[in-house]
């Protein structure tokens, strides 16, 4: 394969590149096979393997300090090499090695957890969330190592296994050894880039509030032949709620969602509206049968600069085959929202439980109950890591990368960010259709390769900086 | 124990049975261990148990030609006795022994399929629904046969196992097999009483229909942090879909559903306020916090008399532990309605379908899919027949039961009525709050051991009619 237009590095290191591509695949392969599904506690043994094959591997390569820290969930990896000298720039890789669930499981073309290459790309569960893109820091970091010995930077790697469940560790840790993780710089790879050839930097990501509502009726599950239309049904109850939750033009109608969301200015709506991306990218990517959101503002704008709320699941009743005329006691939702700067995200779930308990008829009860909430993250745009980034980027791509703001939120960046105080570089390898938290999700494999080269260019780059 | 106040048969006789009490329950709780639930695969197995159970004991107390009938689903079982002498009628008498699934599990006290008596109460499920109910009439036979080697009516059993899965076999059944199932009267005990002191006889049921809604929005499940705002969410279209499926007075919003539906004649109104139930007893009984239903109609009515409609089931998404920021591809809803007499059963699904499809907005699609449907039964109160089994009624309890029409369904009631040409008597065993189709499913066992003697006293009642 040749995917390497410009010859970025020394023939040397272009030669060992090349030739470790099909032992690159392979150990990712191997860790992919292990279901480090993070929400499911039968899965902790396995969460607990894939900490310990990276840190296996982290050894391998000679990363110094390589930990496996016990938490309360699941462990912390670190390892670090801090043998660049004074002078040299300190880079902190995040990442994390746990993984969504896997249902419905019956929608995988091949099973999740046997990875499987179609074309030029493998599918598995974590390929690109996030076990591939941060394998590709790993194995820019043994590249530099086994053919110079050296690395320009000194580099810290902090892996966590808890982000599909909140960093509860993560976001304990990383205030308390603010010493040991030191640095001038996080990189975090677990986000995407616009197309496989045009790389994007995010220096915006949104904040998260996550909860469970839960509407109560009767004290137990009821006969509907019994007593149905005499007892409010929950099912039928919340559904009334949850429409509640958006008005006709899509907007969020919770009372004070957005009082502390700022207006677009127009110099921002310029900047998103060269984002290559709109309605058609968007149909092709969902399969969605039409465009929707908020009036107003531009799929991109929706996605990346404006809040939102989601219905991520519900359920309620008799939900097997055939049917049961039921009434049930309750019902449940889960509920999500993505916020903007601003937004405090710890106001979200008072603000949503305080809404639907005041629109709720007296024949039922409900309750909110916050699950996570963290800000949302937003980097300068002038420091000179990012133009490091983009530098780095442009090398390996050929292309210069395009900047964004995002929809999605990664909360543990922004306590690293303040805790500390270093610019974010998102520098993903991802692509929009990697199918993220959805069966079938795949890793473009050319961009695990690019992305390994992406994580040696920027180590150069930051030195020069 | 002696619940009998007034002595309704010959001292033998009331010497057997009160004798035979303890068996009568041991055998019961023999039968309710198999965990016969239809509409489940894993149990076929088990439903075949429950029926080859009742077919040994109706062999054992003496009555001929049992049979097990298979059918393409679960099997249909037949035995009779016609003995009676020519001008003696011949009464069919109804059940079924199949139960209704268990979920939620963990709301049980005591595990569904081991029996538990506390205090007055056999807890299991189908205790009441309809194992405990159908028992009491062989029981009945079993204790004439067993005291007189005679019965003063012709007597045959017609026993399904799909009743809670829509009674497919046996609606092909009873039309076909007329000669075989001829009969003066059917009797049904798959009904409740008013309170353990207070009989009631049902002349109308609700008719019903059930069905499933699918909203299918993207193609396949997708990160809503990364379509979120832009993408209409299939659970949050459901749900304005469900809301909009009732009107703010509580009254069904699908436009035609009341086309054919009847006003209540006053005269009806009158005895419908006779039967002494109430907002007080129904908060007692369902644990709601507030009555709720159609304006303008008690809760008798609404229950009784008029149509309804309910979501007995709703799931899209994430439905496990933490949370999962994912927008489905596809959000689910089981629908169910109870009808009245006039309303055309088969219209209801391409009625609510065309609604749905009609405000739904083109961000979705939407389909409704039939599962069962059948229309309401109603008995002419003043045949002989009803006034034999009021007789009956107020031999065993002491007290005339009160007729009215009730909320559930039994939809293979008006095959038989119709195929058979033959008035239906209602005679229920179990209590309003017997939980049927809910957790801690039990039966009242001074009525179980009433039951039995009611239906010796019917059948020597119907003869005299």
């Amino acid at each position: 394969m040749n995917r390497n237009e410009t010859s970025a590095f020394s023939p040397e290191l272009e030669t060992y590149l090349q030739e470790a591509e099909p032992s690159q695949l392979k150990e990712l392969s191997e860790w992919l096979r292990i279901p480090s599904v993070s929400t499911l506690p039968e899965h902790k043994e396995d969460v607990e393997r894939a900490a310990a094959w990276l840190a296996q591997k982290m050894t391998s390569i000679g990363l110094d300090n390589v930990q496996i820290i016990p938490t309360g969930g699941h462990p912390i990896v670190y390892a670090d090499w801090l043998h660049a000298g004074t002078g040299a720039p300190t880079v902190l890789v995040y990442g994390h090695y746990d993984v969504q669930p896997v249902d419905p499981l019956e929608m995988w073309t091949s099973p999740p957890f046997e990875p499987a290459v179609r074309g030029d790309d493998l599918f598995a569960r974590g390929a690109s969330d996030d076990k591939g893109q941060l394998l590709a820091h790993v194995a820019a970091v043994e590249a530099l190592l086994a053919t110079s010995g050296n690395l320009p930077v000194n580099v810290k790697f902090l892996v966590e296994g808890e982000e599909e469940v909140g960093s509860g560790a993560l976001t304990a840790f990383v205030p308390a050894e603010t010493g040991k993780l030191a640095a001038d710089v996080c990189v975090i790879s677990d986000t995407h880039i616009l197309s496989p050839e045009q790389p994007l930097i995010i220096y915006g990501l949104r904040g998260v509030w996550a909860g469970e509502v839960t509407v109560r009726g009767p004290s137990q599950d009821l006969h509907s032949g019994m007593f149905g239309g005499a007892v409010h049904n929950p099912n039928q109850a919340m559904c009334a709620l949850l429409a509640r939750l958006h008005d006709d033009a899509g907007r969020v109608a919770v009372p004070g969602f957005y009082d502390d969301v700022q207006s677009l200015s127009s110099q921002e709506r310029e900047a998103l509206a060269q984002v290559p991306y709109g309605d058609e990218q968007l149909l092709r990517e969902s399969g969605a049968p039409a465009v929707w959101g908020e009036q107003g503002y531009t799929v991109t704008e929706r996605i990346g600069a404006r809040p939102t709320l989601e219905i991520n699941g519900m359920w309620g009743g008799f939900v097997g085959e055939g049917f049961k005329t039921v009434i049930p006691a309750e019902a449940h939702a889960k509920v999500s929202c993505r916020l903007v700067p601003e937004q405090p995200s710890s106001a979200i779930g008072p603000m949503i439980e305080r809404y639907l308990q005041q629109i709720a008829p007296d024949t039922v009860e409900v309750e909110v109950r916050t699950l996570q909430h963290a800000p949302a993250t937003v980097v300068p745009l002038d420091v000179p890591e990012m133009q490091a980034g983009a530098r780095a980027y442009a090398r390996i791509f050929g292309v210069n990368p395009v900047f964004s703001r995002e929809g999605g939120s990664i909360p543990i960046a922004t306590i690293v960010q303040e805790s500390l105080n270093v610019p974010i570089l998102f520098m993903g390898f991802g692509l929009p259709d990697d199918n993220l938290h959805a069966p079938n999700e795949k890793l473009h494999l050319p961009n695990f390769y690019r992305g390994i080269r992406v994580g040696i260019a920027l180590m150069e780059e930051l030195v020069s900086s």
